[in-house]
């Protein structure tokens, strides 16, 4: 009985240069895989990007496991760096090299295979959706909300869902992704009145209202961690002014602080809260701050239950080690994917993503596949 | 008996060309009138700057009054806004225009013309020295202080000085310097530890320290004004970083603050003063606080006295002003007079000095001359 190579199928998505929002011929492969293999498959592209949904088993199916990915990939960077060929999946000392390797080709291919190969060898009593974007490491506005979207309209339903990112450090299986914390920017004008430093009180120096807000934004403590988070932090991150002249008090200065922060806050209560100490700083100073937020996305959770514990007992069988449940790190699709059902993050070791020679373990990929097919099975068992 | 006319000496000074610090005709011109009057001249001259150094009456003598002044001039700035012709010396409206007019070219041929008309009418048993150099504008650096070398060299003394630079802010006669503020700049630059935003304890912020560091500067009061001296003040004038990407904490950056000083304190003493807080901070923060500090000047004070009330009763006769004993103000070459002897500064009203139009109200020029003429009468009475 034929089985899905991982290995083979990793090599020949990272063949495809899906550079960021090239489809790259990325999907259209995984279309004809999934498709050879029974599953329901739809193309759902929107402004101008590619997207694959595909399904195995009923809709609206008493259990549905849903994985996501992406195959799109970020710029080469300095492409002269590289030692290996970017989209010549290589392999070298046990290592595949190329764009896309850890982040995440070989965590779709693995999942493909997986979900492929377990229908085939014992179809389960349920069904199976695979959510595939092309554009993840863009902007992600016409990627997996797209996809999402498409559900919506169809009545297409995930019970959970598994994003196949990399989410351990180091280690082959040591940490899965329960939630992310949120982001936010904000960026501040002082506008004061111009003079010279002599005559410091004929002025409104923006400097000395600009670091005195600063200093209290940077010594608040957020909060000191919640249940499944590290404590939120705040980075003031510029403060420019760019006056050369020793003897004049400047006009104008601008600043930029970047939050991370926990299920304590909200993108919203942190812009009040922001607000509100520009103005006190404003009034008690007599000058204008200007403030500008922008948020990049809310924190989520999905607190540790049955579908964590699913992953992890998974992981632990396969590899030995027992994975932390973690919030930490940068952004990911799961922020969308957590609207329609519960998610969590799990997938190989991302340690040269983004980098030049990007490379995976070629002995993580069956590894990978495996856990993900221990999951399909513990899940319809 | 012919004298001296201090409006149409003005005029020939404002005709010489002498931007700073270009000679431009000036001194060759009083260096003729003054020694057709009588005065021992020198031509005192060091680092490409030239400088006079006139005297009437014996070295020596028992009682020496001083003059100081300049006859070099800032640049024109924006020439195209100029109304008038910047080195024409045409009057209009009673005003007479043109770069120097008031600053100081006015105040030069107005002591100038009083000390000619003084020894000739009235000849005192006593000596008048008059400094007047090309560089007092730009770097300073071979103007009075060449003058000042030369008289200690050549045991040449002056027992009090006035320096004719305009003192008056808005009426004549309203104001005398005795005295100013010291001036100060330091830079710093704060280094850490680049990283990524969301993990701010892998990085070191040198922003968080920074604008703590200068928050503690800018709220601490110096003092309360001493006898003669309105408040220190300090500001922060720039703070810099330079860096675009909100999710990167920055590994640099820099700031300057200026503080004005009086004889409360020394550059000396300001100077440990801020480099204890630096590295109080840079402890606290366990990072790097780099310093650079340049003294521009110390304070100084001619305590009022004598001399202030010889030029105070000599301006209330002349003008009907009663005038108010200042130390505010920008820099001025009585700093460097102040080590030789007692020294004040009384001219007439500097409001266009280093504008664009500069002009003087051209019936204060024999107004000034008229008050120290006064002032040489009543020394030598």
């Amino acid at each position: 009985m034929s089985t899905i190579d991982p290995v083979q199928l990793t090599a020949d998505l990272i063949r495809c240069p899906s550079v960021t929002p090239e489809e790259g011929g990325a999907l259209i492969l995984l279309e004809k895989v999934l498709s050879a293999a029974g599953f329901t498959c739809e193309r759902v592209d929107r402004g101008g990007i590619c997207n694959l949904f595909a399904r195995w088993g009923d809709k609206g199916a008493e259990r549905t496991f849903g994985f996501n990915g992406h195959t799109d990939v970020v710029p080469l960077g300095d492409e002269t760096a590289w030692t290996m060929s970017p989209f010549g999946a290589e392999v070298k000392d046990g290592f595949m090299y190329g764009r896309g390797a850890t982040d995440m080709k070989s965590g779709v291919a693995a999942f493909a295979a997986a979900a492929i190969d377990f229908v085939k060898d014992t179809p389960p009593n349920g069904a199976i959706i695979l959510t595939i974007t092309g554009d993840e490491e863009a902007e992600a506005l016409h990627g997996t909300t797209a996809l999402l979207d498409y559900m919506q309209r169809e009545n297409e339903k995930m019970d959970v869902c598994l994003v196949g990112e990399p989410t351990c450090p180091n280690e082959m299986g040591e940490m899965i992704k329960i939630g992310r914390r949120g982001s936010l920017n904000a960026w501040f004008t002082v506008i004061g009145v111009q003079g010279h430093a002599a005559y410091p009180h004929r002025a409104k120096n923006p400097l000395t209202a600009m670091v005195r807000l600063m200093d209290i934004l940077a010594s608040y403590e957020l909060d000191n961690g919640t249940a499944h988070f590290d404590a939120s932090t705040l980075a003031v991150v510029t403060v420019d002014t760019g006056n050369p002249a020793t003897n004049v008090i400047p006009e104008r200065c601008s600043s930029a602080v970047n939050i991370r922060f926990n299920d304590a806050h909200s993108g919203e209560s942190l812009s009040q809260w922001l607000q509100d100490e520009a103005d006190k700083v404003a009034q008690a100073y007599g000058l204008q701050i200007d403030v500008k937020i922008k948020i990049s996305g809310e924190s989520f959770i999905t607190p540790p239950g049955e579908l964590s514990e699913l992953v992890a007992t998974a992981v632990a069988a396969e590899t030995g080690v027992v994975p932390a449940l973690s919030t930490t790190g940068g952004t990911s699709d799961a922020r969308f994917v957590k609207n329609h059902c519960p998610v969590v993050e799990f997938g190989l070791v991302g340690k040269t993503m983004h980098q030049v020679d990007e490379r995976v373990e070629v002995a993580q990929i069956p590894q990978l596949k495996a856990i993900y097919t221990r999951i399909l099975r513990d899940y319809f068992a």
